[in-house]
């Protein structure tokens, strides 16, 4: 396998865009990741596209990627369409990475794309259900709930072995506003504080809306060649040290262990250690999530998320700054578009043009993506590390 | 990359399931596999698996793949699920082999899985629309004709230049329909003359029904794994010689060659000519679509597929026998399992297990396999050549 690099990154704004179509947003994050490669849309040989609902919301199944690429002259290459639901854009990452690191293509494209506001919001809701076995499912709870209840359960389960508030649940998300309002790309940029989180609505205890990942249209895309092929053509390429993707839980564990498991290979393939990462994207598809993912990922031991939380390690200008984006709950959460979101972020941030939100000196980041619950088990699980 | 190999293949009878789920036609086929390979499901380390229709006939989306192998205790592995229209399960095939012939992974299990069959047929009709653009598609013809249309459109044309008559289109029909009455897992199997193919409905002229493939449920499987591992547990392989997957046509020449450069590229990567090439499974939606695609594949020169069928060539006994399994029209076509049907057929050919309808001899295999059709161009065409 041979070195693969990042050459070229962009994205939509994520947020609501009922204007604008998965064909518009997949075309504007494709044309600005291809001018930040400095290539031709020519130069591209393969193309992976990560979308998890356009069958439910746009009606579009089957060859979602070829309609959106061919609306604007991509064609005559493969192009495989992949489905992990919120894993969508890092599993179609991987298998672009899998791709160039066997030498089998020399320039690939990744693009993630999602569109889930409707102007029928139980179109929404069935399709963000869409993520569990659908057959087993209650018929009358068909709707974006269930994962929150999940979520729910974790977080109280995770108050009880750490010792974390409810109040520290909400500093997190004031943290990742705070990041957001720092990012262009952001859905969610006006400021909070820790009152504006207690006191929206309650989803499921303890979490109240503002702990929660919003629904987003948005798409994000990367181009990958080469180590060599970079060199050739004068890019500032960023490192792909590792990809992984895992599924389900283990056992003998609890049910988030997937993380550990995909964490622990990605070290050993990148060879860095938790100690050496800078910055990081995790899935806070809630505030607490993100803390327990801190620990699954090795990045402190375990229970003391809340200490780097309230210390600041985890803030711009701390430690180890999280979600320097936004993360989900406050950048936005456009399913198959996340996981390309994310490593969008940490390119800027390995590149030194993160602006307002820049890591100084940051030279090791690492995404964490998730996706789908079946039976018990986690249905995808990535973590990617990237360096300069 | 290194050499991977075929070691197990399994699949259900295609055919109307309509009591049979997803999981159960595809933990059927899997098993097959998994037996005739000689492992065990534990030794399986990554699934691909190809479905297209899910979302809309079952109403499962984002994680198809995780709910039917985790319902029959195959957890913990990553799982892809890939999308192509009818080429769903060979370009699952095709990632899958990438990942073994890269090192990524030892063993890899595909799996294409498909049920159509609905009691309300409007859903099947809406199903297989999904495989173009929806967006383009003319609101008051979101069926299945809108396919049968533009392949009706080819032969045609294809009438014009190559000198074939709508009887020999007939003929097809009955010499596959003939090959599927010798294979147990074909879902027509009874035989048919002429006169049967000419006096059944018409479809779209010069196409009638008999020459259109049906709709059809069912579930296909393969094992693949390095050369060095099928050799340390004594597995009978298949050598995947070639696999190739490109979209969309060349704009310079007429709508189908993506199937002329996916060959090529074949030929080349297998280091095997057309002349070697000793029996094939080719994408015959409808009976003229095959003999296009024999010239396509350069397995005839031009306009002279004809002949091979008239002559009798293209049946088992002739020169070059041509879909052997029955093809699309009679061993029947669940869009994400067909290509993992042609394989899984290939598979037992070159291994000498077709029994009654065996081509002697047959050492070298050839797949071919398309799906989707987006602004004029086809969205998948995969080429796969196997070798004992």
């Amino acid at each position: 396998m041979r070195d693969v690099v990042v050459v070229g990154a962009g994205m939509t704004r994520f947020g609501k865009h009922l204007d604008r179509s998965l064909k518009v947003l997949g075309q504007s994050a494709v044309e600005s990741a291809v001018d930040d490669a400095g290539i031709r849309l020519g130069d591209i040989e393969v193309a992976f596209v990560g979308n998890a609902m356009a069958g439910i919301v746009q009606g579009q199944e089957s060859v979602r990627g070829q309609v959106i690429l061919h609306a604007f002259g991509l064609r005559q290459i493969p192009v495989f369409n992949v489905d992990n639901a919120c894993a969508s854009g890092s599993s179609a990452f991987h298998l672009a990475w899998l791709s160039v690191a066997s030498g089998a293509q020399e320039v690939a494209l990744v693009l993630g794309v999602e569109k889930l506001y409707h102007p029928d919001k139980a179109v929404s809701y069935r399709a963000l259900a869409s993520a569990t076995d659908v057959e087993a499912t209650p018929a009358q709870a068909p709707d974006a709930r269930i994962f929150m209840d999940l979520y729910a359960a974790w977080a109280r389960s995770y108050i009880e072995r750490s010792g974390a508030t409810v109040d520290d649940f909400a500093q997190v998300a004031v943290k990742n506003r705070r990041h957001a309002s720092l990012n262009p790309d952001a859905q969610f940029r006006e400021l909070i504080d820790a009152a504006d989180v207690l006191g929206s609505p309650l989803v499921s205890a303890p979490l109240t809306r503002l702990m929660c990942s919003p629904i987003a249209d948005g798409a994000a895309a990367v181009i990958i060649c080469s180590a060599e092929r970079a060199r050739r053509v004068g890019s500032r390429p960023v490192t792909v040290a590792a990809s992984v993707v895992v599924s389900g839980a283990d056992p003998a564990q609890n049910g988030a262990s997937s993380v550990a498991r995909a964490a622990g290979r990605a070290y050993a393939m990148a060879g860095v250690g938790p100690e050496d990462v800078d910055v990081a994207e995790v899935h806070d598809a809630t505030t607490p999530a993100e803390l327990v993912a801190l620990e699954e990922l090795s990045l402190c031991g375990p229970g003391q998320s809340v200490e780097l939380l309230r210390t600041g390690a985890l803030e711009l200008g701390g430690r180890l700054p999280v979600n320097t984006s936004g993360g989900l709950v406050s950048r936005g959460h456009p399913v198959g578009a996340t996981g390309i979101g994310q490593i969008c972020e940490i390119v800027r941030q390995l590149r030194g043009e993160a602006a307002g939100r820049q890591v100084d000196g940051a030279r090791v980041g690492l995404t964490e993506n998730g996706g789908g619950w079946v039976a018990g088990d986690t249905a995808a699980t990535t973590v990617h590390l990237f360096t300069t």
